[in-house]
């Protein structure tokens, strides 16, 4: 049986195989992702990423039906999500979000529902995010949101993976120095005040133009800022509007193409990194190794003496 | 002037500008460090993390007011504080935190705070995190506190630095899936329950009790949950002397010097790829680096297949 082939014809018993091997980083996988490259390059990859009780998962939730029942009659697009949730380092916190999506998608054939929790290593989530986003564009889905639960430096490399990136806020938590951080405006290309039903949200909109315009790193693109209450689906028309707005700001002004560059060059770097230091492991000798790491542990040398030694053979 | 010198001699000002080249990885901070590389090893680091609004800022305060002032009258300890801030990897949001801890602490010689933001770049915080907690440990603080203000993968790593990991949380947020995760209790050695003074105190010690049974990954050492209100000065003696016994129980365990062996060994091995991209880098061809990107971008080859022809040498 050819994997690649019916990932191609929609098989999602193939697809959801071929999602494992690629996340455990296997042989199999890599091979599937080097076979279906040629593929990829079509998704519109949309970064949903904000602080916890903004209510992200409502937002991804009610994005994903919009773009599956267009109200403008026009096609439906396949849509995945990903949902990264690196606060779950070691045992399977991202399985409950699944089971709560489930109750409200399931069963459409159009969707793919993919949750993430992490690697156990700085840098194994994302390149892993990076490979499943990469097999979902393969497998010829249109819209693939991939959302992150938690605001630290992770999460905020694995929104940049996207073409376009949502910055979710609340209420009441945009008032706080915790909440909003110029930082996470810098990479926002759209703003979204989600529970816009709520007090305070003249407030938090007011906070949050005051730091655009400080930050103001936006050459020929302005954030714009969308209130919505996504339990509702108040508001999810127009954000829609605003993303594909985004989409089309970026086929004209080439970034479209610039970022696909860049995330592909990241991508080199990373296996290039990794395959050197394989391929050098190789020739040095575990007893050096070994004793290179003792002489360190005892302070005898320091890691850049030790890394001399390794790299230039023993002569420090 | 020797730099190095300085610092042992306790000048702060050659402290701080050590500090800043090492943060930044120049050639002189990687030098100074390795010139005081044999003088690390001896202090304690503690690491301390927790969701945003745990309080735990005010908590590091009070515990390094304590080992500055020991009630028994035993010496004071040397404390160093390193804050740091993945949420704003931007801009300087880390410089905020600074001024609101230095009404606190400042004028006091044996106290020094550095801020960090990140570096831009995933791997970058922790690795320049591990260098500055190097520094401070050469420069012969006794004490190490590493706060970290995010709660995802990135600052998972930076508090498994530690030899002694404080996992925050505070009442209300305890009955939240978002809240309490498995994972993050599973790098605590010692659970802290700030805020103890607000309603919903026993539920959340009760739900972490619960969930540290599930964990069940510790051999010899079960975390204790401790109770404090950080802004009153409330449990911070008990907090004390619970770090004291899981320094104790680190070192008759071995497991003190197994944490440093390994923490050194990832610091070798992340050097180790840099030199080798490094070195790699300069034996190719631009051109050709150039050609191949430019092939990947147009999807004639696969992320892989780049790499055999750059590694490999043009033949995939």
């Amino acid at each position: 049986m050819n994997l690649a082939a019916s990932i191609l014809e929609g098989n999602r018993l193939a697809l959801a195989r071929a999602l494992s091997w690629v996340e455990n980083d296997t042989p199999q996988g890599r091979e599937v992702l080097s076979t279906l490259f040629p593929r990829t390059g079509q998704a519109h990859m949309i970064g949903v990423t904000g602080a916890p009780g903004t209510g992200k998962s409502s937002l991804v939730n009610q994005l994903a039906r919009h773009f599956r029942q267009p109200p403008d009659g026009s096609q439906p697009c396949r849509v995945a999500i990903v949902a990264v949730d690196p606060t779950s380092p070691f045992t399977g916190g991202a399985i409950l979000g699944d089971r709560i999506r489930m109750r409200d998608l399931t069963g459409d054939p159009g969707v793919f529902i993919r949750s993430m929790a992490s690697r156990g290593s700085l840098g194994g989530l994302a390149s892993a995010t990076a490979a499943v986003v990469q097999l979902f564009d393969a497998a010829g889905f249109d819209v693939i949101l991939i959302e992150t639960v938690g605001v630290g430096q992770a999460e905020v490399d694995i929104a940049r993976l996207a073409h376009t990136t949502l910055v979710i806020e609340a209420p009441g938590m945009g008032d706080d120095i915790q909440a909003i951080k110029a930082g996470i405006l810098e990479i926002a290309d759209i703003l979204v005040i989600n529970k816009a039903d709520q007090p305070g949200v003249e407030n938090t909109e007011r906070a949050l133009r005051g730091m655009l315009d400080l930050a103001a790193s936006h050459p020929d693109w302005f954030p714009p800022i969308q209130r919505t209450v996504a339990t509702l689906g108040i508001g999810i028309p127009d954000l829609a509007e605003a993303i594909h707005h985004h989409r089309q700001h970026l086929f004209h002004s080439g970034e479209w193409q610039h970022r696909d560059r860049l995330r592909l060059q990241s991508e080199l770097e990373q296996l290039l990194k990794e395959t050197l230091v394989a391929q050098w492991r190789e020739t040095i000798p575990d007893t050096l190794y070994q004793r290179t790491l003792e002489d360190l542990s005892e302070r005898r040398i320091s890691p850049h003496q030790a890394v001399h030694t390794l790299v230039h053979g023993g002569q420090p």
